[in-house]
This record gives C-alpha cells, structure tokens and sequence, in this order.
C-alpha cells in the first residue's frame, strides 16, 4: 500500500521532506489505521540525526501514534472499522520467549523486539526493509500490537501517552510506587510532566525537583505538592532522605549522588534516559541505606493497554502544542524541542492537515 | 567492669597487643556474655587500619561474637544465665524511627546505629566514650541487641553468620530471591562461600563467577552447580543473560558492567562491599533491559535471629580457620587476610584459649 509521509527525515541533518512511503498490503491479522495524531519524542530526534547509528534515509520516525482503524484483516474479530487505535514504540516482537510471554515484549530476547521505525525487518513486514512511524498518513501494524484509545483520549493531548505515557506507569507499577508514598521528579520536561500527572493519579505525593525556579508554578499547577530547587543547598538538604523514589527524566549528564541523598532508607531511583556517560556512583553511595538504582524503558502492550485504561479513568492527557501535518512545522518543532522550549511535548494533528 | 581484650589494635599499624579494656556494669535491660568464639571479618582490618576514618587506640575489634550469658539485669525475662547469645554488627539504635519501627535497626535515622566497636557513644553505654568489639572476653549488650544461637551453631564456623551471613540473608530475601532462581556469585571470599550456602540452601541454582580458575572445586563443594572463569570471554558470553540475580562481593574496583551483561532481563546486581570508587555505570548499561543495581548492609535484628534459624535448620555453618586468643595470632591472621589467604574466614577460639 503507497501511503504519505508529511515530514519524512531526509538526511542526517534531519530536515523533513515530503514523501511517499509503501506499507504491507493489510494481512490476515493485520489492521489498518487512518493516523489523526502523532507525537514528537525526543527519541526522534536522536534517530533521525544519526545520534543512535546510521540510518537509511528518507526516514519517516514517529512513535507516538492514534488513529481510527479503517480496514481490518479476515482473522481479526476483537477490533473493527471505525474503532479508536493507538500504536507505540514497538509493533510486533517473537511471541516465544519469556518475556514476550511475561508481557514484556518491549524486552523481547528472541528474534527482538520491532520498533516502530528505522528498525530493519523483512520486505514482508515492510516494503523497504525498514520500518516507518507516525510522521504519516496512514500504518498498518498487527492488530495484537495495537491499543484500544477510549474516547477521552482521543485527541492531541493523548498520543504522548503511547511513549512518555507509559516510560512513567511501567516503571511505578513494576518498582511498587504505591498511595501516600513520596514520588520525586526529576526533569520537568516531556516525561517529567507525564510522571508527576500519572503518580499524583495513583495518589503519590509527588515532588518536582528543578534547577529552574520557574518550573515551580508548573510543577504545582500539574499536580506536585512540593517544588525543590536542585541549585540551591539549603533547599536540597532540607529534602534530604525525604522521598521514596525519585523518577530521574534528565537526558544529558547530571549529578546522581545528589538525587540518592534525597532517597529514604530502602528508596529506589529509576533512570528512565539513555545517558551513555558514566553515573559516577559508587557502591559506598548506595550501600550504607540499601538504594537502589534501577532502568526502565517503555513498557509491554498489556501495561500500556492498563496506563490508558487508568488514563482515561483519571482524565490524564499530555499538555501539548498542536502543530500542523507539514515538513516546515515539524523542522521548526524540532529546533525548538532541542532548546527544551515547549510546553510539554509538541503533538502533530495530522487529521486536521490531510483532511484541510 | 573490668574485662580483658587478648587483641586490640595498638595504633593505626594494626598490630595488636593485651589490652584491659572498662565495660559498663550489667544494667536492668543488660546481659553480660562471656565470649566462646569471635571472627575475624576484612571490616575489622579497614578500622584498625583507620581506612575508614581516624579511630581511638587502643581499639578492640570484632562483631562476630558467640558466648554464652553469664548474668542478666534485673528486668530482662527472655534470657537466662546459661543461654547462647551472639552479638553482630552494632549494639543500639534509636528505637523510635521509622527504620528501628521497621526492625531495620541497621540504617536507624534517629541518633543512629551504634556500631559494636569504634563507635563514639557515651560514657554510661561505654565506659572511654568508644565501643569495643569482640576481641575480649567479655561483652555487655542490651538484651533487645542479642540474638539466639542454636546449640548446632555454638562453634566457630557459627561466628561468622553474625556478619558474613546476615549481609548475604538480608538483601536475598528483601530483594526477592526465591527456590528455582539462578543467582551468581561473584568473589569467592567470607561474605562469597556464605552466599552460596545460604542461596543454595534457600532452593536458588548458583553459579560462582571468579578470576581465579582454582575456586572452580571449591565452588562445587560449597553448593554451587555452575562456574565462570570471569577472564575466559567464550565462558562469559556462553553465560549471558543467565542469571536472575547477583551477589557481588568483591571489594575492590572491578568490572561491573562485565557482571550486568550476565543478568537476564529485570535482574538485579547487589553490591555489598562498600567500594568508594565509582561503579563506572550508565544509565544506557541497565535501562534497555530493566536492570536493578542495589545495595545492602547487613541486616536488622530480626532478619538476623530469622537467618541464624534458617542456617540451625540447614546446618550451615562458616568454612573457618580458628586461631587461639593472643595478639600474634591475630596479627598473623590478617596479614593472611589481606593476602586473600584464607579459606574461608578465620575465627578466635576465645572460650579454649582462655580457659586453657
């Protein structure tokens, strides 16, 4: 199937162009989704500049995607045209191994988990050998690697969810965040924001630790209780040994042992951003009070179903910035995403453009 | 009272000489221990040493004590004179913080644990201001401080379990290992040969990951079923992903992301040796694949009366060297010691040399 990618990376650069880019033919298990909304994630950025390895270009990334399923294969009976869908990082992974069968297919150890684009396949899975995202109009991906998206999410605001959405529930659902416990967030940005909506939802007292101060009414206004500013000393050891588990959403290198000394006895830090430099931690800084430092990354389709379910029950969306299905606006989305200069993640309203 | 230590650290050199050391007089909650065995443990060195910090000499060490009651205080109903106790790492806590509340007295935040030797305190808890270990032939602890030691565990292959073992005990059962685990063993040494008896006996399948190709028997004699020449590439890739969990006890900088890659997906690295150089770790290293790097610290009273119960039930007891109760002795002891050359912990045998 040709279809359209509105903001395709053309070059290591990453300036978009247009594009036409080619789908599988819908298969037997197959769904075809009609894309109304695709998120920007910073992930994108760093794939389409060749910041995580060489890539075959035009590129079309994206992997923050909701749309209406528009056709359907014949051994689909559990979706159907006109049903609300939403695709993430991942679109299809072995199936057999254990992680798979755990629901973690996003750590699949068998042939691997797809990501969603710039991850070579088959011809069959993608004409090209390459996958594409959600820069597009349209995907077509295997119905059991797919979303149901409740009506109250259907909108700009919940695409991030595919992502920054569950990069924050899987992590405090499998590390036990529990109600009445003390959250600490680290980086109000893309993911920052999301973790402090979802955790203060599961009923956490959430605290926003910054080094700028006017991220403070934000904080407050998306449903923190405390602010601590990370620069200032007395504010820092006033916090000190105060939180339960911190969500550390930074994405360049930054001082750890600093977000430890915040840590309870028995608290855990999760580490949410690749950062491929050295922490700089020492077994002496998390030994003497049982720390823990722990990774996470996206979730399984079973969480992400469950984060959107709870979602939707919980009224969370992403705060977005609404930009148009064009090349242009897309460039200019990433130049200022790269200041940090967006409020909180930039959503492409894809519908609203193709259908103008 | 006056009490008599047949090996305390003279100065900073380490080099031990007799020694009459004050303790306090046996008060209402008090028992008074008349010393059988007491091991020798790498801390012990470090603090003589003054590695850790600057120390008041003369010092007397030792927090692996085992002896048996020879008074109580007026108020104590739960001991009797007779009775086998044994004394670990610290002495007191606070009582009141939510750590102490918790029965992990070891990381109290209230005035902090009170560590059995080297520990300033005041006059009335001991008489010179510093606490005194185990090198001696008496100890006077509050009741709540001692633990029950089985009749199968009063020798000294039993000393041991009052450190060695409980920093094994402690953080496999409060992170989560369980019968049919796998778990490595990294660093054959004191703390290394008692995880892998008390791993084995908990029902995990172990594997010993060691440099030295020698430990290879020994590993298999202590329990383990598996072994990894950490120096032979072809073994540790073979060994990859294998592992759900692992005990790192080395206690000097080595590779740690090496000991990450043999982890499975969500598996945990637990670092017991306080290393003050940096693990040379990423976010990137444990991110991708849910890694958890957690440290741990001995353990509570109670988990430490529950692991002398679980190694009285499985008969598991120390592999030690005994040596008697005189300075040269000691001082020959850690020389070997610090060499790496004993198999597996060296323990004083208080009650024979005395009473000889």
């Amino acid at each position: 199937m040709i279809c359209y990618s509105f903001a395709a990376a053309r070059d290591v650069s990453g300036h978009m162009i247009r594009h036409q880019i080619q789908r599988r033919a819908v298969g037997s298990k197959d769904i075809h989704i009609k894309i109304a909304y695709s998120g920007i994630c910073h992930s994108d950025i760093h794939t389409v500049r060749g910041e995580w390895g060489p890539q075959q270009y035009p590129l079309c990334v994206g992997h923050e995607i909701i749309g209406k399923i528009v056709a359907i294969g014949s051994d689909v009976d559990d979706w159907k045209v006109g049903d609300n869908a939403g695709v993430g990082c991942f679109t299809d992974s072995c199936r057999n191994c254990q992680e798979c069968k755990d629901g973690d297919e996003n750590y699949c150890t068998g042939s691997g988990t797809v990501f969603t684009y710039g991850h070579k396949c088959s011809e069959a899975f993608q004409p090209g050998g390459y996958t594409h995202g959600g820069y597009s109009s349209d995907i077509v991906v295997d119905a059991k690697y797919a979303v149901r998206v409740a009506d109250n999410l259907f909108c700009a605001g919940g695409a991030p969810l595919l992502c920054a959405g569950i990069t924050c529930y899987s992590p405090f659902t499998h590390f036990g965040l529990k109600r009445g416990m003390k959250l600490g967030v680290v980086g109000l940005g893309g993911l920052g924001h999301m973790a402090v909506k979802i955790a203060a939802a599961m009923g956490a007292e959430v605290t926003v630790v910054s080094r700028s101060a006017d991220k403070r009414d934000q904080a407050l206004a998306l449903g923190a209780t405390n602010f601590v500013l990370s620069t200032d000393e007395k504010q820092m050891t006033a916090a000190a040994k105060s939180l339960h588990m911190i969500y550390d959403s930074i994405a360049f290198p930054h001082d750890v042992v600093q977000m430890l000394n915040l840590l309870k006895t028995s608290g855990t830090l999760i580490m949410v951003a690749g950062i491929p430099q050295s922490m700089n931690v020492s077994a002496f800084n998390i030994l003497p009070r049982r720390l823990s430092i722990v990774g996470s990354c996206i979730g399984g389709i079973k969480p992400t179903q469950e984060m959107l379910d709870f979602c939707s029950q919980h009224n969370i969306l992403a705060d977005v910035e609404v930009i148009p299905a064009t090349p242009e606006a897309v460039d200019a989305a990433y130049e200022r995403a790269i200041r940090a200069d967006v409020k909180f993640r930039f959503v492409i309203d894809t519908a609203a453009t193709l259908t103008a």
